[in-house]
């Protein structure tokens, strides 16, 4: 991301960029939001150090509110600010800003392609590979690996309600490789003969556990049932530090609308619907999680997060000891 | 089912009906090809007996021709022919087969609702159910353990490809009881909520594995995994006696269309679709068969299918020893 | 049990004997109803084949009102009245009656220590066996096993809340056994030094589930975990034919006071107590039943079932079909 | 096995082929054994029942006598006489001897190809197999399996200490068959490959547990971890009466030599050497077990071996109740 | 704990204070006996190194005498004297063990509460949650998270032989919180109803293994067979630094009298009793450890460790290379 | 290892000593390796900084190419050689060599011993141990457990195909520890009663599996079903930094000679041969590693590789970030 490729040029456009889906994905998200703090910093010209703060704290918490449950927002922000209240002066504490917020970009930029160079290797030679919903790091480790020879042809599910199946058909397709579509409930029925398993992630919580699309854990489960290797491919930046602090991931629930669909919920008076977007995967069906910081098994969640935030010994309930509250 | 109130005459009308799909599922299309037969042995004028078996079996394999994989029409025949050899000629033969043929047909008729009222009992007071697709016997067994203050709510899945979840939404909804769907993956999310699973079956074979829509394994491993109940409704109809002798139950594979749908295949260049119907559920996965001869476990579906077509001792590898090879 | 020895003289003697609990313990309770309707039988002077039927189904009633949810109580009522309906007259009936009653009272006498004999040889020499609660199948088949060798040390729980290991306790050092009492938590840390664990049972269910002393499960379960063999002895009187029929057995709770002992619930403000006699212990974690037909695996309980009351093919849902309807 | 065919004329003469081991095989055993009863009954000259029965006694004896452990030679012996006694007098006795023996003998020699031919069916066209060691029914159901296109491959064991891996090899690779020797250990390294596992019997016991050479359990267990089917053949010839009465199977331990080997045990001062010839594997881990009578549930052998003698309802401990004690 | 309300001034009343148990629970025991420490190097008045490090050794060894097994106390000592050998003479390490020590009380001081808040997140509102034994981290969880509406219903067990539920009843029931007391054995039957159980630590080994009161290690297995989450609470002081070592946690064992109690073990002539007071949850059945560090999974006890004593590379088997040897 | 006592004095002789296997082991073979670039680097004549590099290069690709696959090889010369380009001249960088290389030696030297003292903790007074080929780590632990009493008696396997286990009986009959040997068949036969099965590691990979002689993975997985602790003795020099990058551990698979033995393959015409001669054990399957770190659970294998090599962050996808590519 050169910065003059960038479009945007301040904190504003860009928490409207986040706002309105134009800039989206996990990892644009994180990126795009350490650069608006970039631009506050640069524009800044008062010589206040609290005044700064304060304008700091108003910029995170705009970019926070945009998409609130976002983890690899509120991650971006809380490493891009991380250390600046270290600066004794605004000009220090600039220096400071924009020197982590160009590691992070950095970082996160580099990360998927990292994670599908490591992630490949995993895979044996002639595999068959099965895959679920649309995962941009678990797509892009199934086309390294497919480019060298390891992936024979991937399977995947249609991925009911929203049918991303359909999405991740197109980019496979596109790219030679054989797939196959299956519908969600035929996974147990050809997992014996799947070689291994790679999904993305949206969340990975302190315990290992890894929340994903709806059916994922169901999956993993049928995988463990007969020894087929599950491999989750996850930036570092989906690392849930809320979550060493006891939170608990909350799974979201969509529109009813999506089950009835292509009905509508009018058309089965007298029914529910029930649409909850992610379920929880517990650690001890993944093998292992491949992130920008190698091959890891999921028990080791809680030392990424806390190498990541740079976190040791007891922490304050509300986050970091001694860390200044930016959000 | 009063032959007066049959609109068919022949076994000729009867595998038509069957052919044409206006005589469908599996009771029906039992008990209609057992009245079939009846109808031949009803008209039948000869006197000679080998001629009498002859017609008798060429009704066999006009009426299994009908829907060759169909279990219920292969057990149907077989049980009311079984035995028939035994009559001296053709009027004791005729006679021998009327009285199968009713005891069938009464057996038959009467068997969802046995099922319904034992497996009910199975269902403790103000449960949660979950089921798949769209079982006659098991909605039953659910309608009557909602009348009787049983079941609180139950929930159930779209059911992907055909979406017959869409018409288990409807009956149940008629009842009254109240509906919750739910997308095919959603299954372990909700599955610790649930107290009990009623599926139905299509096929149980020999050794206990119940062959059912696709997805009912994996609905299986999430309710044992989680220690729900799972119960199979089903009449012994279904059981197989092929199994017995080794047969593997063949897994069909339906039109590649159902799972692009909406969309078509066409839609999707470069793609391959694989729609497997059903899946086998293995008999570790499942409480109880619930039956017309009484609650079993599924590892005594051997005996099930002993007692019903009276074998004992060394079985010939293509049938019973002694017994007329009717088909 | 010689006639002579009994003291009691009439069912009405018996049934309250029964209530009283001066007749007590599965076995007992079987064998002296079956006594009491000999009494009745023996004593009718009547000639009406109807009138007979009905002193019978009223003596039946008036004995399972003393105990309604003692298995063995329902269970010797039905066998004793078994066919008792096929006399053409008062007489023939009769006849029929007291040999089933004679039939049963000597089965009955004898399971015990056929079990004993039986399950001792899966006993291996010099063994190392835990028991739990106070069975008298289960004590025997111990002291069997420590007669003949085979049995080193017994472990057994002291039971809360009724303590009933005390008694365990004293039976199993009158025969100078050398036994060591654990608390009921402590099962799981011993586990793996036990080369058995034998139990009674309650109640046995078609599906290979027992019903027995509250903790049982939980022992079955842990000793499935470490590989222990856990044993079930157990008449085949304490085999449910409802539980065919789909029933649940339903587990009583007593008295609170039970839990708070030796202080009182008053002693407690704002405490509940919640008293669970029985729990199930599902089939897979079982490794026999041993009864008086053989050394039996748990999943084949229906066929115990069928065998003993003698039912094959659909059952009506209140009870075999064409059955006089005793109780 | 026609009788002209057979070298030996008399019971005696049998029992010395058997104790020669110039006769062996499980199912050779068995028969030959039955074949000399039906010498003596065809030579006994005398007209006293009493001494017919104390004759055959004694001839019953002689046969056991000479492999006392062998099950095949138990059961025959059984199975030969049973019911021999409802004879009036010796002529009618002869009659039932001479009648049980042809059956028993006939059912014996039809028992492998029908094992074969109904195992054949389970396994799916283009498998891989593994088995273990060196039984004649696993072998002729792999061979049935691979002349109709079933089996494409077959991995077997060494078979340590006896390498009988190696009589496998020879007899495998003279039908053309594909086949790869593994070492013992190398097991669950290869698992995943294989479609299924079919392994033999020694001895089916009462509750469902496989007794077989040392080995198979392990297997078995890798086999269960990895969701690969594993198939047991074995006539029913091995299913064992005494486990229905309690007694554990004995394991037996062979020449300490045979693990030395190549070397001798003395080659290794100050070391010991165990070396038990077979192991058992629990029903859990086996998903079915082809017989004669069909294709079975492990957890159903108390079935087989209550129809094949005849058993129902309690049993004396030494035996069904009743029963001549022939041995 | 503000030092002028402590009523102690010496190590020599605060190592009396903790032999007679005036002063008891893990954490009380772990900061005062650093207090005592501060008294000892507060009130030293020599100048010469080697005898400030004898006299702190000895006021290590005679603290540590009070409670040998007490793993709080180990610590305590162990983290309060840690670094004291940096200090170049008497005020150098005077300085250095007062602020270890104030870091130490500090740091013990917040740790139940920051244990409460961040395990309180990860219960579901409107939980039944049940606890075992009475620890205060799990009861001061389960009160905040009752006081944040999240839990509906506490069950606990009665916990023989103690009883040390009538404490934990007692506790709740002031607390206004709704409570029911179960036995001990009846925790598998009521655990599918429960949302989370919350147990505290008695030590924590370095594989992840959770040794707490007897019992703990049954109630996981259960928890863990039927998915219901099971959470650890405890301050980092019970993680054991030997168990890096290889040490095995020792289980020590109670009077007899206790498993005996109402009765007295002379009441039961012949019998023996064992009380194991802990049992050891292995980390595969605990699905979280809350710690003042974060919420951490089992496996991840080394690095807590290592954390929280500064250790890493290769160790010294005796301790941490380098290390004085403080006891 | 004292300098004086080495016979070689240059790298090239010991490259030439690894190669021909006169230097063997896999701590003599990393410890050697090191050596060989102290002596490089003692002898090293030149001033330029750019030339020392490539020698040292050119030395390490040397004594790579010896045993490309032996991971503590590879280990050794990437650990003395880290950190060295930060030396900023010839001087400096040869001291940072030998300074390295010491440590590494010295480590390496005393990590068998400590792993041997600390793992024989965690054996119970009084054990039966199992073991399986011949690790140096291994039975050194077993040995210094015997001397301390704590075992009572080892079981090993014969280890087909090369006989190691022929290796271990006599150094542990040296030894005058008890000892027993079995075929690889025999060990789940066993396995209840043996207290802890200990065992050596050829390569510890990221996620926690071991890589290890053939058969281990099938004694982990009897192990885990019969809850028998499973340990590991490894050295951290076994553990491969290669597979946090995603390397998935090759397999070897050697000479079909060995399979065959003591026959040929020539002996048998048609048959395949496959000799895998490692396996790869699953974490869940290991209670714990011991290293000369400490015992810890094999989950933290990432951290232990992370904390040999300084790794933190994200890492390059060809070795760790910014370091010099010295193999």
């Amino acid at each position: 991301m050169k910065l003059q490729d960038v479009k945007y040029d301040s904190l504003d456009e860009i928490a409207e960029g986040i706002r309105s889906m134009e800039i989206r994905g996990a990892g644009k998200i994180g990126r795009y939001a350490s650069l608006g703090l970039s631009f506050l910093a640069r524009d800044y010209r008062g010589k206040s150090r609290e005044d700064f703060v304060k304008e700091l704290k108003e910029g995170a918490k705009k970019l926070l509110s945009t998409r609130p449950s976002a983890i690899s927002l509120k991650n971006s922000i809380l490493l891009t600010l991380k250390g600046v209240e270290e600066g004794e002066n605004v000009d220090e504490m600039r220096e400071i800003l924009l020197k982590r917020s160009g590691e992070f970009v950095r970082r996160s930029h580099e990360a998927v392609e990292k994670i599908a160079v490591m992630g490949m290797r995993r895979i044996p030679r002639g595999s068959k590979v099965l895959t679920h919903c649309n995962s941009n790091a678990a797509l892009t480790l199934i086309e390294r690996a497919f480019e060298n020879g390891r992936v024979d042809e991937v399977y995947f599910t249609e991925y009911r309600p929203r049918r991303q199946g359909h999405i991740t058909a197109r980019r496979l397709a596109a790219g030679s490789i054989p797939v196959t579509m299956i519908v969600d409930s035929a996974v147990r029925y050809f997992i014996r003969d799947m070689d291994v398993v790679v999904v993305g992630a949206d969340t990975v919580a302190a315990n290992g556990a890894v929340i994903n699309k709806i059916g994922t854990s169901q999956i993993a489960l049928a995988a463990h049932e007969g020894r087929t290797p599950f491999i989750v491919a996850s930036e570092t930046l989906k690392f849930s530090r809320e979550t060493l602090l006891g939170s608990l991931v909350e799974i979201e629930e969509r529109d009813e609308g999506e089950v009835a669909d292509p009905l509508k919920p009018s058309d089965f008076p007298g029914v529910n619907f029930r649409n909850p977007v992610f379920d929880a995967t517990p650690p001890e069906y993944i093998d292992a999680i491949v992130t920008e910081v190698g091959v890891v098994s999921p028990y080791l969640a809680t030392e990424v997060i806390r190498d990541m935030f740079g976190i040791s010994g007891p922490v304050s309930t509300e986050g970091k000891k001694d860390e200044t509250n930016w959000l």
